[in-house]
């Protein structure tokens, strides 16, 4: 017999070992190549003592994956999962399994990043371009953007946007009385900092009187009202106002659209056309403009272009607009917005089609007709006499009991106020509910077959749509499930995800969306409930929202953490938001400068322009770091209106400044608050606590550091945690709770569904994992910048030559001896397999290469196999070997296309352009299109499907 | 106000819209191709109506998806889901949840079809060539296959095998008395109709005298025992026998492999290497045997061979010693075998690699010896010292007692007997568990720290493993989760499956595996169920399979159906066993000859030979027709020892023949019993029913008509229908029930863990969607047939011309004139995306067509247009335009690389051998090798993972 081995020594091994990507051994050899002994060697010269954290992170220790997924199952255990009538733009829709599987549950989706680079991402380009399509044509608008992030901070953009659109000089905007209540509630925080005063009005009776720039209508209304606002856009537009109509999209497939009615400007969510309801998000919110107004759009905008070779190709289109190039000009601060949602909602279109998206309205309006019938016949008063899919019901004194009856009967309904009772219905109505509504209302004997053959449908006859939509093919070719399973593999195949390469981009950190992580969302018990289900309905949501917030705060050093920004930009601005209210709690209502380091991204400026703030610029020196001679004079003269710094940390150029406990000393010695921006974190966490070493507040990326897949951007999670000081002025909500600073998001939790992807992430890695992987990330990018240095210079460095989680590597020199630009090797990159690093931020010239922890070494060797292969190639154009305008950089990516040609005209081979490493036999990556031509795509702006026409040769 | 619509009218469209492909608008259009006004039409002329069954299928009406996703969560519901420690071969696993989503759940590998044609299945080739390395290192044997249908079945493979391989004359098997019961029971039904003898023994005891042509020895045994058998292996060679050992492939990562204790040949189950116990399967057995006896192995085999371009592929081994090709002379029916969960299980091991799976088999080691240690200490006595896993406690009088006990702390002990209890550990054991065992015991106070401090191992010395295993880097080079994401993407990337085109295989029936239909086999409730749990646990499952029984029944008008068998062949071999059980009740002990005609697939006369019947061809007419007067001549030879007619209907030639019902009445007329082949059932369903138009008894193939996924090549079911007077004959089980005919499968319900796809798909089809289905698919047969025709002749029809759901194209004449054959065809179809069709069967030098109901017109006109195009290259090399030898037919499939050569030496262009097409251009699948040197891998067998240098040019 053997001897024993006992027990504690035969553990699995813990999900941080697949998390992270190199073993032992290769973590040894990495160290040996940058030079120290151990890791910790590594980090104690990299991470300046100042800031580094006491002791380990107090989390729980790390669950092994099935411990993290049984932990889960209990919390979706723990919310009740009754229907929702509850309505109020959140509606029970049915996700076809085809498109769960294949799009929301596959990681070829789910893990591609933002498609900057329009050649690696075609596939998700057409999927958004049918989103566009299927909103412009609904809207009945020219021009649809690819989703912004919930319907309420839609229409403040909308309401932005009327106001600098606008001829009107009026601060005044009114909101119709029937409006959404959290659409209201962050109307009004987004208005106030910008002096946008709010009228809200019941718009049946008409426009109030008084100057106004722009006006929202609710269509239908919160209330079901569903009204023809033709008059009263035109009396509008004769005001000099702009009409914003915030939509339902179902019911725009029978009703006419908001375009045809007058409208200006479409927002409105997609949720209905497939999205879980996931306790609030996330979900893509929809704008769609008239012509003319396209340029003032927030947010990210598909557009048709042309490749190299003439063949019509996708890309962002308008890219001048957005805040990383307008920074403090920019208009809104939105980047990451909710691709995945809209691409499902989009895939939901082309799968049922036109006429399926109508029967499906019809049957949810029939309900909602048929409802209101047995309503009215036993006596009970429905207020409105045309709605789409909600009744409201007059019951004097009797709400709460007609609630508390439906909900013992397993439906939630829409508590309005002691008199009236608010019922949706959607397209998983039954008539089963309709029974048990009406027994709800204490009617008996109500026969369903009885009301539906006599009851008439309660649309207004003057709004049924008689204009077309979605007559594009696309919108008939994939109706069985085989057709849209191929469908969605090919658009799949056309792009590069993390399941393909390595997406090494610096700043926004594409490290492994783990598996057991993504599964629960998709769990009946989480993705099913209704943000405005009752409190003790969630209990497993809350309990695990409470347990993420502790967990955020310990890593981060803060006393408070909220959830609800669902994305970076929207921390950013409660950040700014609660610093805003805090120095106005103090009686500082001049503070109002906030200084930005002038190597800042974009958003900073224009979130800090959304708050109010005036911004001041801060040098920076040339190693890339703040310049403290300037900060001093920056403070000198702005003091007393100080209101805050903004600084991201490691810096935007991936360094540990030294100088960050001064900086944040000398703010605070002004009165001004200390955001840091937490782009960076994935360098910080469990070695330095922006809380503790000196910051008051800064946001989180949940998809960044804590793992939720940027899915093809967005959608995000950017918690704002502040300081003890601070935390009363973290963002409130309506329907939840109050407070002195309103809402953000729409929904009181945000994008409360993908929350359970970071519970699992924090609880699989416990405190030691978190650890491990920053410095691993650390390690890693150290390995390439010391790899890559004797190929490309590396920009920025800190002690002893160390970087932090990320690193620069500089092509100007290169550009100017040899032609060869950034753009020429991100896009030679493809060829070789891989998706570029971050281009020209934030530095132009400059390509920002973060690996994350998630890569192994073989990985990271291909990379740098790659790049150095590539300095080959720019060698050959600087010696000449290489002609300086028809070279294999300049003309790539190549496609299969046109490496098969009969006529190949190119002075370097054939296999040069497709194989210069002879891994890439073994399963190449072939770019569907050839390097896209920007402007033009600009110029003959096309932001939705062209037709079919437009692909031939 | 609008007028009503009624709800009625308002329903949302069936999921039968969604499965079958053609839009109505479609099926005109196809329906005006044949000449037809309506399906009705057709269906009334094209299946003969003797046959036509009366009235509708009487079947629950068509659930929507969400109604039946409903029902299934309610029947999972009705399970209760305990911890299994019963051991008996079944042991949990944890499936990593990156293999569960990216491969179990990802229709790139479940909707692969068997990799007949090597050159688009090179990735599935490489997983299972993982899979085989894995089995031949752990059991130290040269040679393994791909797998086989369950440990049972296999080792009855096994003893046929050691029975025609070895020297010895004796009709004796040996087998251990400490076997799996299910595998006793399996040898016995397989022994009897072949002459063998089984010989029961305790062969701790050394082998018993008498003459013996092989041996089986359990290693564990079932008891958990675990023992030296070098000394009973050399003595079994010494009198002429082969030593077969059931092994379980965990404890071989501790223990000495059964080749080097001298086994000639391996089986048993890879289940707990990650694959979901599913009530009892699917899950996939192993073989492995020395060098010498790789040619008599059964099942698949994959092996090394290499491509036109000298490169290193995979490819099937030995295609010659299959049933389909052996026919009578066959020595095992097997087919489908159980590919997806081979990958599975050789996934698992990349994963865990060779340091991972000791570790697992460690641990679970130690917790038996904990476990047992703690027993003992509390004076509990355990039989054996050494085990691996399993611990045997002998209880005088209180088994049920224990059992009890522990049921009531949720854990489900093997009940031995009344003085013994079983109790197995697997990678899922805690110490919790070993608590509440011992708890279970009746035993207080035992610590199991302090247990473990103090236990010895129970591996003995002599046994402990010094041989190494799974060298290969591709056990290292795939640890972290991204790494495995991206490499089983690389894999599928290589291959099509139906997720990416039309796999037009004549009678495989690739119809579409709705994801409806799949989602529910990955519930915790269904796949984590002990086969033998106790059935009041079970009651799910069992409710589940009595509806698909039933419903199974209605069909196909029998009055009995078994879902045991989990394969068609093993349907089969149940199917002629009942007929063989029925005549010997009768008293027909001499009814032994079985009648096949010609055209019939091979494996039909192998499951008669297994069946212990002799095979008597009746010839076919050149029609492809049953001969009637060979008919009535062979049934007059052989009157008296009539058993049985087996027919395929339609016939293997995709015609309804006329004259099945006289065949039927004149086999019955001279006692014998009709048996006839389900395989193309998807031409019957709701049209005519086998059981009612003459046969006695059916197989099904749920993974054909009744879509459930091919897998790559397995899993199948193969449901057994009987009338009424046959159905006392239907497999038992001695776990579940007796019977006379034992069982053909090791577990009670086969592989019931899959049969909810199939429960779906009846029940959200209804009958009427089903008979659409039938409909739709005789329609798409025959309008391929019709657009085909005037390019290739089509070999068989039926009346008026029409075929049912497949058809024959005749390249013989073709192939006559041009040289160009069928596989030139075959493998040009991969150079225009698609699958190729039967190839050479039932007719050498033909194509079998089935398009099924699930594609749409659009797929089909593509699929056509590709055979057209081809036609037309077929015409050039008639007129010489092509060169004979040097064309893009003679050189298909063409690969990236050959295409982008800088080097073109063909006397057609790349752009002909490209995209002769031009939506090729549009999302092309590139074959990742060339054309497959069949007989270079045949001549030069290897069939484990090959050392790296072997894929260098």
């Amino acid at each position: 017999m053997t001897d024993r081995s006992p027990l504690r020594d035969l553990s699995a091994p813990p999900f941080a070992t697949r998390h992270i990507g190199p073993s032992d051994a290769e973590q040894a050899r990495m160290l040996q190549a940058v030079g120290y002994a151990s890791v910790a060697d590594l980090v104690a010269v990299a991470v300046p003592g100042m800031i580094r954290a006491e002791g380990p992170l107090r989390l729980p220790p790390a669950a092994s994956e099935t411990e993290a997924i049984a932990e889960l199952r209990a919390l979706a255990g723990r919310n009740r999962l009754l229907t929702s009538m509850i309505g109020l733009g959140y509606h029970d829709t049915i996700t076809p399994a085809v498109i769960r599987r294949n799009l929301l549950e596959n990681p070829g989706w789910y893990t591609a990043y933002t498609p900057y680079q329009p050649e690696i991402s075609q596939g998700r380009l057409e999927a958004l371009l049918n989103f566009q399509t299927v909103i412009a044509d609904l809207t009945g608008l020219d021009v649809a953007g690819a989703s912004l992030l919930d319907e309420a901070t839609a229409a403040a953009e909308a309401m932005t946007l009327a106001r600098r659109a606008g001829r009107a000089k009026s601060p005044v905007f009114v909101v119709d009385a029937d409006a959404l209540p959290q659409t209201k509630a962050v109307l009004a925080t987004r208005a106030e900092p910008l002096g946008i005063e709010l009228a809200e009005a019941d718009l049946s009776e008409g426009l109030p009187g008084g100057e106004l720039f722009g006006v929202l209508v609710q269509y239908p209304g919160a209330s079901g009202r569903l009204k023809d606002f033709r008059a009263l856009a035109e009396e509008a537009h004769a005001r000099g106002a702009l009409v914003v109509a915030a939509a339902d999209l179902l019911a725009l497939t029978l009703v006419e659209s908001p375009g045809f009615l007058g409208a200006d400007i479409a927002v409105g969510s997609s949720q209905r056309f497939g999205v879980p309801l996931g306790f609030g998000g996330p979900h893509a919110a929809y704008m769609s403009v008239r012509e003319g107004l396209q340029r003032q759009m927030p947010g990210r905008l598909v557009g048709v272009s042309q490749d190299a070779d003439g063949r019509a190709a996708y890309r962002l289109a308008l890219q001048t607009r957005e805040q990383h190039i307008r920074r403090e000009k920019a208009t809104s601060n939105i980047c990451t917005a909710q691709v995945l949602l809209a691409v499902i909602a989009g895939t939901y279109a082309v799968y049922h089609g036109p006429e399926g998206l109508r029967r499906i309205a019809q049957r949810v309006h029939r309900h909602a007709a048929v409802l209101a019938a047995g309503l009215r016949g036993a006596g009970v008063e429905v207020v409105h006499e045309a709605f789409f899919d909600t009744v409201l019901a007059r019951v004097p004194g009797r709400a709460g009991e007609v609630v508390a009856a439906a909900r013992a009967r397993g439906i939630n309904l829409r508590h309005v106020d002691a008199d009236h009772v608010g019922v949706a219905c959607d397209e998983t109505t039954t008539g089963g509910h309709l029974a048990a509504v009406w027994e709800s209302f204490g009617l008996e004997g109500v026969v369903l077959e009885d009301v539906d053959t006599s009851a008439s449908d309660a649309l207004p006859g003057e709004l049924l749509r008689s204009t077309e939509y979605l007559a594009h093919p696309v919108f008939r070719a994939h109706r069985s499930e085989t057709a849209l399973l191929r469908y969605l593999r090919r658009l799949q195949d056309k792009d590069i995800a993390l399941d393909r390469s390595m997406i090494p981009l610096g700043s926004c950190t594409m490290k492994l969306n783990a598996t057991t992580e993504m599964e629960p969302i998709t769990w009946p018990e989480l993705a099913g409930l209704h943000p405005y289900a009752p409190a003790e309905q969630a209990e497993g949501y809350l309990a695990l929202i409470a347990d993420l917030e502790r967990w955020l705060a310990e890593v981060t050093g803060y006393d408070a953490v909220s959830l609800q920004p669902n994305a970076g930009s929207q921390g950013e601005f409660a950040g700014l938001l609660a610093i805003r209210a805090y120095h106005r709690a103090n009686g500082d209502l001049e503070r109002d400068v906030c200084l930005i380091p002038s190597s800042a991204h974009g958003t900073n400026a224009a979130s800090a322009v959304m708050a109010g703030m005036r911004v001041v610029v801060v040098a920076c020196d040339d190693q890339g770091n703040v310049d403290l001679a300037d900060l001093d004079a920056k403070i000198g003269k702005h003091r007393d209106r100080l209101a805050a710094i903004m600084v991201t940390y490691p810096s935007t150029h991936g360094v540990y400044e030294e100088t960050i406990t001064a900086i944040c000393a000398r703010v605070h010695e002004a009165g001004g608050q200390v955001y840091v921006d937490g782009a960076n974190l994935n360098a910080l966490v469990g070695l330095a606590k922006p809380g503790a070493f000196g910051a008051d507040v800064s946001h989180l990326n949940l998809h960044k550091t804590f793992c939720i897949p940027h899915g093809g951007g967005g959608p995000g999670v950017g918690p704002v945690a502040v300081r003890a000081h601070l935390a009363a002025y973290l963002p409130g909500h309506p329907l939840r709770d109050g407070g002195p600073v309103g809402p953000v998001s729409a929904a009181p939790y945000g994008s409360a569904g993908i929350l359970p992807i970071s519970w699992a992430y924090v609880r699989m890695m416990g405190g030691e994992g978190l650890t491990a992987a920053t410095e691993q990330a650390i390690l890693s990018a150290n390995y390439l910048a010391r790899r890559l240095a004797p190929h490309y210079p590396v920009l920025y460095t800190g002690r002893e030559g160390l970087v932090a989680h990320e690193c620069i590597v500089d092509l100007r020199q290169i550009t100017k001896e040899t032609g060869v630009t950034v753009d020429d090797v991100a896009k030679r990159l493809i060829d070789y397999g891989f998706h570029a690093p971050t281009m020209s931020f934030p530095v132009a010239g400059t390509l920002m290469i973060e690996p994350t922890e998630s890569e192994d070494l073989a990985e990271l060797d291909r990379f740098v196999d790659a790049m150095i292969a590539i300095r080959g190639e720019i060698a050959k154009v600087a010696s000449g070997a290489y002609d300086r305008a028809d070279n294999p950089l300049r003309n790539a990516p190549h496609t299969a296309d046109c490496l098969v040609a009969d006529d190949w005209q190119h002075p370097y081979t054939r296999t040069e352009a497709a194989y210069p490493v002879p891994a890439l036999r073994e399963g190449k990556y072939w770019s569907p299109v050839r390097r896209i031509d920007q402007a033009y795509g600009d110029r003959n702006l096309v932001c939705s499907c062209p037709p079919l026409e437009a692909y031939e040769d």
